[in-house]
């Protein structure tokens, strides 16, 4: 299961056992880019299998998460989500009302974000551990009508090499910003399983993320986003530090974590930095822009706890985390899942 | 099982539990007319859950099904693919040289239809019912540089009405063809599994279509493509009739079966013409064009027992088999599914 995870052991899986198998065409954001969406021929395109477990939980769904997960993978490379596929695999035995709670959960955020789902796929199986259902859910997405605007007030300060928001687009300066409380969608789900022999009122925090995305496009200055689902932030910033070769320091006591998280973390001994998120967004822009960007996620509805967390700083792809009592101790990537199928 | 099919259970499936909750947008090709792609802003969009098993069967394997299916879909709109995404949902305990035999796989039917894939997504889920993994695919495409001489074409002898290939684009007198012998894949892997008490020499058709829908567009006059995989073609020819609003009439002396496919089924009970295939094209042409789209399907390498079976007819929405000896039937679409698992 630790294959599962989003951190090493998952990259590593990829990187020897799948991608070398894939031939490289000459493609805008290709697949060996890793980043969140692929970028054809003008086309954004992404894909995510959501294997939740269980499949309602404090806060949502597998339909909400598989509409957000993958209208937020689209929007963070600076792109607006234009259709969504899904993809349904049954298990033999699946009530009909679950289904049908699933449904209209997909079709409320669709609805929400404005993203039809415009092609699908049933297929069903025998019961096995899949927990009555997986969704595939793909989405394509065209340009940010605000992204040349946006990368135009980045270069007033300083040259930009992508033209869209990708991981290798971080240099020296750049601030990061957190939307808000990291976290919570890990421990929301873990609280919600049996035998874990702890409850919390954590809510998970998926959210479409399209929105905020634009108004922040509008002011400008973004140079990269990501949304910090599987592996949690420790994963994303390592992304941006080893794809832009640069360092990346964070303030530990910036970053905005719950009391409740805090404590259940504590008490199993999880990292909530490396929890994956549904509904969180982190940004690097220019310095010169970020308290403008910072005041814009404040305004939007997911963003009100908002915090500038760091900064990215020479150094060749380490991300440094300084403590509360003024140490430094390496942020690494997760090795295996601290969280295993909650997206 | 019997809604995983493609059959009458699975549209009562689609129709009353799934497609009710999803909310309708103004979309060129929507979810709602439920043909082999959906089109949206000229980008043409599919994707298809594979859950075949085995995973490796005579004259295939879920990679090159994963590739082959999408692509396909695509290619029947009239359309050229340009990209391809893959979730990967891998069962603990799959062993590396399975899932690494499945990746060169895709890799090989990508470079063969030049389609490259340019992002995926891949989870672990704990052992179960999924016989190692499910592939999804899905896959984008643009508008065929042929496609609209082709219905140029075609409108030298009659009025077309979408500007796709879409099941809704038939009128009497349509001649009707098929690219080759049906029912190959579904047996091929019914004589591999244990437990059906025959073998047989039949190997999957599965193929790319992409090549020969490109040069049929070259010559023109196709108003409607199909790839008759889940139902086979009883499922294919009776969409047709119910969305053109036509009958169509269909001889089946001329209907291309291999007699061990014709054996298998006799001794199995099963009807050819319900099985799914997987590399096999039915083209709807006007009468005017029939012979001279014949004879380029004919020239292709998958087409070489390609046949005019039937037309297009007067009548709402049945389907008539015109037997050897002079007999009439209705084809019904399948109820259930007679060949479970095999996409």
């Amino acid at each position: 299961m630790g294959h599962g995870a989003g951190g090493e052991m998952m990259h590593e899986l990829i990187d020897s056992h799948i991608a070398p198998f894939l031939p490289a065409f000459p493609v805008e954001v290709p697949l060996r880019s890793f980043d969140d969406s692929a970028v054809v021929d003008g086309i954004v395109f992404t894909t995510d299998a959501h294997t939740v477990k269980p499949l309602f939980f404090p806060g949502g769904d597998i339909g909400s998460l598989a509409v957000c997960g993958t209208v937020n993978d689209i929007a963070v490379m600076g792109a607006r989500p234009i259709a969504m596929a899904s993809a349904l695999v049954l298990e033999e035995g699946l009530e009909i009302e679950v289904l049908e709670r699933v449904m209209r959960s997909m079709g409320e955020y669709s609805e929400m974000t404005k993203v039809p789902i415009v092609t699908g796929d049933t297929k069903v199986v025998e019961k096995g551990a899949l927990e009555g259902m997986v969704i595939t859910t793909s989405a394509i997405g065209r340009r940010s009508f605000h992204l040349d605007h946006n990368l135009e007030i980045a270069e007033k300060y300083r040259k930009v090499s992508s033209r869209w928001l990708t991981d290798d687009n971080l240099k020296e300066g750049d601030v990061i910003i957190v939307s808000g409380m990291l976290g919570d969608h890990g421990i929301a789900l873990l609280s919600f399983r049996e035998g874990y022999g702890f409850e919390s009122d954590v809510k998970s925090d998926v959210a479409p993320l399209n929105e905020v995305v634009e108004s922040i496009l509008e002011v400008g200055g973004a140079v990269s986003m990501k949304d910090p689902t599987r592996g949690g932030i420790a994963n994303t910033l390592n992304e941006w530090a080893s794809k832009s070769k640069i360092g990346i320091e964070v303030e530990e006591a910036k970053i905005p974590i719950s009391d409740p998280v805090r404590n259940a973390c504590e008490l199993l001994g999880l990292d909530p930095l490396s929890i994956g998120n549904e509904g969180k967004l982190v940004v690097a822009v220019v310095p010169q822009i970020a308290e403008e960007v910072l005041g814009v996620i404040r305004e939007s509805k997911i963003g009100k706890k908002a915090e500038i967390v760091g900064r990215a700083t020479k150094g060749a792809g380490r991300v440094v985390l300084r403590t509360e009592v003024g140490g430094r101790r390496i942020l690494e990537p997760p090795v295996g899942d601290p969280v295993p199928r909650i997206c």
